[in-house]
Parts: C-alpha cells; sequence; structure tokens
C-alpha cells in the first residue's frame, strides 16, 4: 500500500489490499475468456473486460471471502464467474438499450454487430457457469442462480417499465435490485459463503451488499440530474433524453399537480422533448424536494450497509467497505 | 398407446410412452416460465414454447433416465432445463439471424422486439439454471454448463465461419455440435447420470445423442437442398440463399475446379444470386457426389447412435430410440 493511503479512493485501497487475489482473477477470466475454435469470443470480451472497469463486483466477492478468513482457492473462480455475469449483462444492454458507447469506447454492439454482442454474452454465461461449478458448492451455485434470474427479471421489468408514469417507487426498487444490487450482494453473499462464515454473517453480507447496490443506483440517478446542487455538467440529462423513470423523477411525479403531469406526460410518456424541459424537469424536482428526499433514501441505503457490517469480523477489509459504502453516496453530500 | 402402434412416428411413440412424465415436465415449465413482476416473460416463453414444438430433447432426458431405471422426480426437473435452455438459444438465434418466422407463426423478435427476445432469452437461461441446481447433482450441473458453453461456442463460431469458403468438414462438426448435437447429448447423458447408470451406460448415452444430433443436421441440410433426390420444393433453397456453408456445399466446394470456385465465391461469399443459381449449384454437388457423400454421412451417424444403444438395457424406451435413430435419416433413403 502506498504511504499517502488515507487519502486513496476506498476502490483503491480494496485493489491494494486484494492486489494479489486481483492477479489471479485477471489470469483466470484471460485463460476462460478464450475459444480454441472462435477468436471472435475474446476479441469481443479483451474489448470490454480490458477497458478499465474497476472491477468492483469481483474485488467485493475477494473482499467478503478473505474477511471471513477464507483460505481456499475458490474465492479466485468465484470473483471470475461475477465479472463474466457482469460483462455478459453489459454486452446484452449495450444490445438492448442500442448503446454506442461505454467506459468511454465504442461498444461492441457498434464495433462488431449485435449478433457478436449476444452470443458472446451467451458465451460468458455458459463460462461463468462453468466457473462456478468447479467450486463444487451447491450453496453458491443457487445463490448465483437466483441473482442471474433475479437480474433477467428486472432488465426485462425495466424494458416493459420504461416511460411508464406508473411505475411505483416499488417497482423501482425491484428494478435497481435488477440491474445493480442482486449481483452487488451475491457477489458478497458467496464469498462468505466459500469462506464458511455462519449464517448471520453470511446474511449481513447479503444486506450489506444488496444496501451497497441501491445506494449506488440511487446516487447515480442524481447524479445524472447534476446531484443535489442541480448543476448542470457534461453528462447530465442523459437519463433524461432516455425518458428513464429513476427515483428523483418517480418522486416528482408523485407529487405533481395537473399541469406538471401533463408537463411529464409530454416529456416522458410521449418523448416531445424540447430546449429548456430537462432545465424545467429539474426545477419541478427541486419544487417537491424529490432531490433532497432521494439524497435522504440514498443515505439510508449507504447507512444500512455500514449497519450490516458490524456483524462481521474486525479487520482492515471491514474498514475498506464501510468506506466504500459512505464513498458512493459522499458525492450527494 | 394406440392400437395402430407401430404405424407410428417413433417421435410419437415415446411421446405416449412418457406421457405422464411429459405432463409433469409441461406443467413444471409452465410455473417456471412465470414472472411475479414481469408479465412479458410468459407472454413471449408461452408464444414460443406452446407453439408445438416436438419437445424431442426434453423426452431424450426423460427416456434416458427411465430406460435406466430412474424412479426418483428430478428427471423432471432436468427435462424442463433442456427445454429452457433450448427455447432460450431459439429466441437468441432468432434476433441473431433477424429471422421472422418460427414454427409457421411470427417469431417474438417481430412480435414484440430484439430487447424482449434477449431479455427473456437470458431470463430462460437463468431459469434453466435454477431448475438443474435444484437436482443436489454437481455432475449434471457440470454437463449442463459444458453444453451450455459449446453451444455458445458453436454460434459464434458460425457467425464468423458463415459465407467462408474455406470452412473445412471439421469446422462444420464443431458448428453442428453446437447448434444441435451438444444439447441432445446433454440431454441423453444427465438423464443417465441422475439415475445413477454406470460409466459405460452414461457414455453411451452421450454417444446416443451427440450421433443423433449430427445425423439429424446433416439430413436437415441434405432435405434443404431437396434431398438426395434433388427434388425442389417447397422449403427448398433456405440455406442457399442465406449462404449457409452446410455439408453438401463444403464437400462440393472441396471438389471444386477453378470454374466451379468461382460460381460458388460469387453466389456464397458475395451473395451475388441469380435466377438459376439454386439450379446451378444442386447440379454441381450432384456431379461430384457430394449428396450422396453428405447422405452416407448422415447414415453412418445414424448407426453410431444405434450401436451406442447396445450398451443399454433391454427396454421398450430403447427400441423407440433405436426407431428414433433410424427416422432422422430415413427420408433420406
Amino acid at each position: 500500500m502506498s504511504l499517502d493511503d488515507a487519502a486513496q479512493k476506498p476502490h483503491d485501497r480494496l485493489a491494494a489490499w486484494l492486489a494479489e487475489d486481483m492477479a489471479a482473477v485477471n489470469a483466470l477470466i484471460r485463460e476462460r475468456m478464450s475459444s480454441e475454435h472462435a477468436p471472435r469470443i475474446p476479441e469481443v470480451t479483451a474489448h470490454l473486460i480490458e477497458a478499465g472497469g474497476k472491477r468492483l463486483r469481483p474485488m467485493l466477492t475477494l473482499a467478503a471471502a478473505r474477511l471471513c478468513g477464507y483460505g481456499g482457492p475458490f474465492h479466485i473462480h468465484l470473483a471470475a464467474t461475477v465479472e463474466f455475469i457482469h460483462t455478459a449483462t453489459l454486452l446484452h444492454d449495450d444490445v438492448v438499450d442500442e448503446s454506442a458507447q461505454r467506459r468511454g469506447r465504442p461498444t461492441a454492439n457498434l464495433l462488431w454487430d449485435n449478433k457478436s454482442s449476444v452470443l458472446v454474452g451467451d458465451y460468458l454465461f455458459a463460462r461463468s457457469f462453468q466457473l462456478m461449478t468447479a467450486t463444487g458448492n451447491m450453496r453458491v451455485l443457487d445463490i448465483l442462480a437466483n441473482a442471474s434470474a433475479t437480474i433477467a427479471e428486472g432488465e426485462v421489468l425495466q424494458l416493459t417499465a420504461a416511460q411508464d408514469l406508473a411505475t411505483t417507487e416499488e417497482i423501482y426498487l425491484k428494478v435497481v435490485r435488477g440491474k445493480t444490487a442482486a449481483l452487488f450482494s451475491a457477489a458478497t453473499e458467496v464469498g462468505g459463503v466459500i469462506a464458511g462464515a455462519d449464517e448471520a454473517q453470511v446474511r449481513a453480507l447479503f444486506d450489506y451488499g444488496d444496501a451497497l447496490g441501491i445506494a449506488f443506483q440511487i446516487a447515480d440517478d442524481l447524479l445524472d440530474y447534476g446531484g443535489t446542487s442541480a448543476a448542470i455538467g457534461k453528462n447530465t440529462g442523459d437519463d433524461f433524453r432516455e425518458r428513464k423513470l429513476t427515483l428523483p423523477v418517480i418522486k416528482a411525479v408523485a407529487a405533481a399537480d395537473a399541469e406538471e403531469r401533463a408537463f411529464w406526460v409530454r416529456v416522458i410518456e410521449k418523448g416531445r422533448q424540447e430546449d429548456g424541459d430537462l432545465e424545467q424537469a429539474i426545477a419541478l424536482m427541486q419544487k417537491h424536494g424529490a432531490m433532497a428526499a432521494a439524497r435522504a433514501d440514498a443515505l439510508g441505503w449507504s447507512d444500512r450497509a455500514r449497519a450490516a457490517l458490524r456483524a462481521l469480523p474486525d479487520h482492515p477489509l471491514r474498514q475498506m467497505l464501510d468506506d466504500l459504502a459512505d464513498y458512493v453516496v459522499a458525492r450527494l453530500r
């Protein structure tokens, strides 16, 4: 670890602490993304996997396993599994969303085609399944199978709930669990299970991952509207232009009068957006305190994540996970 | 079973013998394709799964398990698993191939959209994974994980090998194992494994499914060019128009002189097809005995499938599987 450790982001401290494990995970990922017969597979996978993602999910698995004292080899397999599931999901997401950019680079569906993204995604799902089967642990298989179903169900729900002003906070939470929190919570839970942690600790790891994922996603939603300061920046308004029903919008719609509701119907449901609409949307969210309320929700989930950690052993990794839960919402303060 | 049993197709005799098991499989499929939150999932799934497919793959699993004396409940889960994997693959295939029809009905990607087909396919993969995990049998998980990877790899290989005249019979066989034989052989193998069959029988069940799948696919390839009689019918020439390198074409290309090669480059690689090209392609395949050779290959694989059955117990189901291997190539005689 570097001398100016305290100044590092929690993610970087985790990466430094887990460097040896992460090197093994990366080696396993490179080995398993190869294909004897179809070179297209490693090409597409490498484009995405080596684009400098933060590897947050596999680090959660490694941290959970190490925190619970694991000394065996299978946390590496599980971390690679989680990264493969995540990568497969991104490949399919970019097809579904018709995205052109991801991590600052052209998407695979743009560089190759939708076909390659769909099929290479399927290959990575199958590979992830092989990797977890190698652990011989039926319970981690069960957890990851359930997480995979929740992820896919959340994606379909997001597709059908999109642009529907009737979307409630309850549906929003299901979508968020699907797109973010289900894999976070599975990542931490399987780390505890493979380490043979007791039930209370396994539950705490699940709760931590779940709450962290939800806090992370709500913060993301808020930042897309410029955060609570509502300062319009470079990346502001993407969700608005894509007519996504994110948490601050849902809250503002719930509080809207007839005239405001007509505005939301026009810009979200009908998608007839004009100059000044983004500013008007932000003004309405501010007026009803929707941003402050969403921020309070995010902070609440962050607190729940940190509270869950109390059931876990005192360990430098526990502090880093605590700091991470703080960090994902720190930009909202 | 009906009185005119002998006149029935082997597939129908299997369906009659396994009727009670298949009813349980269908009930489990209906239960597991539901989604509490996303009604789009059962809509899309039902469209495909209730369109009257022959359910050949789940019947192979049931037949293998029963043939080996299985009396437990999990062959039902495995049969549903196999059907879900197959259905997920079809949903993604229709997106990749931009198909408009499947089983005589509009495809899901046409009725809904590509997004729904991709995501519901992912959901069914995850569901299949949950179903097989319920068996608690690590070896069937391993077999089905490997089959899933082979299927996806074969699809990518088909994508990249498409329209490439350098495609060899070896590559063709890998593609065929991916698109057809890997799921056939996994379907029969897991039936034996769950029944606790001995290693020789498990191996025989794998060999049967593998050879049956290859025979089935080569027969399909030939029938697309009118079979060995080369009679041009209603469905003749689909593969040709889609510029697919199927076995009779690969054999004809391998035997082509310079002028013939120029023809194949034009119609397959460049896709500049004109009136009369299909007839010319068939004439070239006949000239070089490519169809007769492909037919001999199909019959050879059918014989291998039947030979593998000899290691299995004497049982009415064994005779039906034998008849099935005969039936898939009978149209070529």
